[in-house]
């Protein structure tokens, strides 16, 4: 194995592949480099432009800490974590549509009861949201395990706040028996994805805006059924037809109705797909 | 742009990068979100394993940093270092190959005078290597920057050494009017590339081992040439044929030669491609 080219260098890397002893990882692998090496051919990439591509995951890198994720905005960004979602979500009519997590989803937010309010400071426009948990066949699903986070009224999720030491926007609760739930919170608005880091350059360099349509984040976990991890979108967003991270369903399209009492109040019904058993 | 599924996805990020001012930015992101999504569908991506590339590619991150650069190392170990100089190097014949650069160089590396001992402590059985730089007409190439580096015999580079405040291995010098350097320095050995970060554990998950022949770098710099990037290879090296990073060219291989005296000597020759006028 001397003198590779540019013609046999793959089938060289292949082979050395050959003994990956899980064939999962096996098939990934060869799939992996041979779309590197077909991009890198491709475009006849240069020298200063392949260290240009190590600088930018060098950085991208030193962005990610506890409260940053900067690779999964770039797979976001890229279409990539949206694509993931497609190949691994294609449900049957009738259950709601799952779409990206985001980087922004925190283990083990704060547990509250129904009614709570889960803004819990965070600046913002009151609101109520109501909703239930059913499984495809019309069942009530009692006792899930509602994840919700969101960002506030000015753009920010609770982690994006320095020397903010408590939780704000996000909390679990449970579906109660007859699989309703119901929370108050703040009215979402878009907001631009963090843009100070190697993603924002790359958004500029490419002329795109960094806005995402306003959302709530959920995850919903239940026994017996599929997990479901999407958002709710707010009706009338200017983004929702550009959102930076190619998420939007029109399923997933609610309103935040302002009623005769001046209050808000957004209900949205959730639908599971019971794994197969 | 709503709705989007896995078949019409790739389209929706291009049309997105469609404002690209820079073309040759276009194209290459153009590229690189066909393939990466083309790879995403022919594996079937799922969201657990996209978790794990999220989670490999941070930590591939945060091993950077100024004495290590794990960015560099998976590429080389994925072929697309070696890749990246075979389609930028197609050098005419009888010019000195190129072969990859690696993640051990280093800026401003001490500028010596010939006969210098570049080991400068380094441990390993002493040689006396001696070179020429010549131009593809066979013109002597007087004054060009000879940088050199290498590992020890203990298979480590200098930045490699916790705590070692001063070059070994390494140094800058140039070529005399007649075009010839001369320098003292260790044998070379071969050596493991770093394997107790991410990139190790690839190897580890697919069972290659992380061995590089024994060699020297050189980057050879000249007003009027192509700098070259190459490394000298020693002649019966047991990785020769299955370097880790695929680096081996044939022209490349030379032979530490053990004299009468018992001094260890190599000799050899480079020959620079002009730059086209």
């Amino acid at each position: 194995m001397r003198n590779l080219d540019q013609y046999n260098i793959t089938q060289a890397v292949l082979a050395r592949l050959s003994q990956t002893p899980d064939p999962r990882l096996k098939q990934i692998m060869t799939s992996l480099v041979q779309h590197l090496h077909a991009f890198a051919r491709e475009v006849k990439l240069t020298e200063a432009e392949w260290m240009a591509g190590i600088e930018f995951l060098t950085a991208t890198g030193h962005k990610c800490d506890d409260q940053r994720q900067e690779f999964i905005l770039l797979s976001d960004t890229l279409g990539l974590s949206m694509l993931t979602v497609a190949l691994n979500n294609d449900k049957p009519a009738g259950c709601t549509e799952a779409t990206v997590f985001g980087p922004f989803h925190v283990e083990d937010a704060p547990r509250v009861e129904h009614g709570a309010d889960v803004a819990n400071g965070a600046p913002g426009e009151p609101c109520q949201v109501r909703g239930s948990v059913r499984g495809l066949g019309g069942e009530a699903v009692a006792g899930a395990e509602i994840d919700v986070w969101q960002a506030d009224a000015d753009g920010l999720y609770d982690v994006q706040r320095e020397g903010l030491e408590h939780a704000q926007g996000r909390a679990v609760l449970r579906s109660g028996p007859d699989g309703r739930f119901h929370f108050r919170s703040v009215v979402a608005e878009p907001y631009p994805i963090p843009d100070d880091g190697p993603v924002g350059d790359m958004l500029r360099a490419t002329k795109r805006h960094p806005w995402r349509p306003a959302h709530l984040h959920f995850m919903i976990r239940a026994p017996g059924y599929e997990t479901l991890v999407t958002h709710v979108f707010r009706d009338g967003d200017p983004y929702l037809d550009s959102d930076a991270v190619f998420g939007v369903r029109q399923s997933l399209v609610a309103d935040w109705v302002k009623q005769p009492d001046g209050s808000t109040t957004l209900d949205f019904d959730f639908v599971l797909n019971p794994v197969k058993p």
